[in-house]
């Protein structure tokens, strides 16, 4: 039977990637030695590093004035790290509300003593099914407005950046390289690796080379939550994840194949539209999200009750459909369509709730 | 040519391990996915994870008051996290310099706002060619002792631990489940994994279950720097490196075959004194360090010149001994021979340094 994954991350990786990592386990770069064993401090690691680095800049379309560190602890250690780093001037940090990991990443930036953390827009009044509205206003009082780009529970992503003129800062964990934007927009991106990139235990920072110079920038910060000593360190104030960064590295070269971001953009366009539409026109199913705002990568969706959710769960389950329930404060279900999700798992789950339809009339 | 890595860590992992994660990478447990692709949510992890502590806690001989993190960001990382979660009382710690990674380890714990950090004994005075004197006097002034069990730069170990009423921490990144210690003389260790335990990218933190209910423990730390709140999720406050938890749930199951703790430290007696003797007994090679306390693990050596020193590198790569280069702070030779390294190894080189000798005098 075939496995289709549909968890919400760790979460599928693309098939040639990981045969390439089995066949090549034992002997890296005809080494004698398994990437896992591989040193930080050898020329074998430097040279991967710096071509990971570089073409993750090229799939993004960024310049010299943007730095890549590649980091453990996941989005929820930028939570601290962001405005322990960068809300230095004003103190003060202005957060969009979109979800739960918006309010994770409010509450933990509310922590950093000294640093205010104000919500300037919310969609939580609608059950955030929306992405909120935001009039700017913040004119200069803020040292960042933060968003969540794709929020991963509740299934809606930005399609439009917010027009503001305050340096912009997205935890972008969930649709990172599964959907275009225009990333010079961005002062700062985060995003955990777990969903389109790598295996979990990497978390990825692009951030403008001028933050990391700022003369605002704290003294004294602990080193390894300190940007501009890790960026000064190429990532290596320590040992970095070397087995996530060379799996980062051989994911970004299958992303080339695949037309770079905006080549997979377009084909998850085409996987989550098969999917809405099939549940827009569902008797049964129901996604409750505004359609103009919907996620290109995790769709939650729901049945009117919760027995027959656990049923569609459970029958999927047995038919190879994995890891479609929904995040514990949501219930549901959700199927997360990643970069490495091919258009046949999407076409086969629908084909699979469509005849589940059929048969529970 | 068989290749001998004596890389300092990352470093040498169990050849049987690396041969089952290759064998079993692409479909973990029947599952038919890999490894790399499993939910932090899903069973198959959280049977893995209760797994991997209960054989840790038994090979370290600990008991029900004691509870094991697997965290990220290196010992760098725990340098600040344990002034900040356990100099909570008298508000100063402790520290025994005994090289480089100890004085890292105070400096960073001397960032920690409100935090003194101490140094009460140093070997610095004899280029840390030995473990500091320490005739304890701390009385309770004092959070905790703090001591580097391994200096990996230095090739130093304490073969004894140091006696006294404060509670103990050691940074034991370099000698864990390399060296038999009595582990429940310890409040807290640490440890990056990239030696004796798994791939780069975890940290191991294992500590007595009291300090986590310790009435002083701070409010409102941030959740990925804080103890408590990362145990009381089990270590998955946010996604763990699954990948390395695994792998090092199959390195203990290899630890175990090698008669646990107590077995390997006793081929790692054999593989070190066999390195040890030779050096002592050769005219161009010599190690620096008092031999009460040499390190198990680590082994710096030197010819009387850098060009020597040079030529002994060159010759050793070419022959596949690899990684046999000094610390960048101190030079000439180093071989680390941790668990995985095979007793073969160390035999083989020092056999070829022998012959190195004998074809320059």
């Amino acid at each position: 039977m075939t496995i289709y994954n549909f968890a919400a991350g760790p979460a599928v990786l693309p098939k040639p990637v990981l045969e390439q990592v089995q066949k090549e386990l034992l002997d890296y770069d005809h080494s004698g030695m398994s990437i896992l064993e591989i040193s930080h401090r050898s020329q074998l690691f430097t040279d991967l590093y710096a071509d990971t680095k570089a073409r993750l800049k090229q799939l993004m379309n960024l310049g010299d004035d943007y730095d890549v560190l590649f980091l453990q602890g996941g989005a929820t250690l930028q939570f601290t790290m962001v405005p322990l780093n960068i809300a230095t001037k004003h103190h003060r940090a202005a957060y969009i509300d979109s979800g739960h990991w918006s309010v994770r990443a409010i509450e933990e930036a509310g922590k950093v003593p000294g640093v205010q953390a104000d919500i300037v827009a919310t969609s939580k009044a609608s059950g955030y099914t929306e992405i909120p509205q935001f009039p700017d206003v913040l004119k200069d009082t803020y040292d960042y407005l933060h968003i969540t780009t794709n929020n991963t529970i509740e299934g809606t992503a930005y399609q439009q950046l917010p027009q503001t003129t305050t340096p912009l800062v997205a935890d972008m964990s969930s649709n990172f390289l599964g959907q275009q934007y225009d990333f010079t927009k961005f002062d700062l991106i985060y995003a955990g690796a777990q969903k389109n990139l790598a295996p979990a235990g990497l978390t990825i920072v692009v951030l403008k080379k001028q933050l990391l110079t700022d003369p605002n920038h704290p003294k004294n910060l602990p080193a390894m939550l300190d940007y501009t000593a890790l960026a000064n360190k190429d990532s290596a104030l320590n040992t970095p994840p070397v087995f996530q960064i060379y799996m980062a590295n051989l994911v970004l070269q299958w992303l080339e194949t695949q037309g770079g971001v905006a080549g997979i953009a377009q084909l998850n366009q085409k996987k989550a539209a098969l999917l809405y539409n099939f549940l827009d026109s569902s008797k049964l199913f129901n996604n409750p999200v505004k359609p103009a705002q919907r996620s290109l990568m995790n769709v939650p969706f729901l049945t009117p009750d919760k027995a027959t959710d656990a049923k569609v769960i459970q029958a999927a389950t047995a038919a190879g459909f994995l890891n479609l329930k929904g995040h514990r404060s949501v219930g549901g279900l959700r199927a997360s369509i990643y970069n490495a999700m091919p258009f046949t798992g999407v076409e086969k789950l629908v084909n699979f709730l469509m005849d589940f339809e059929a048969q529970h009339q």
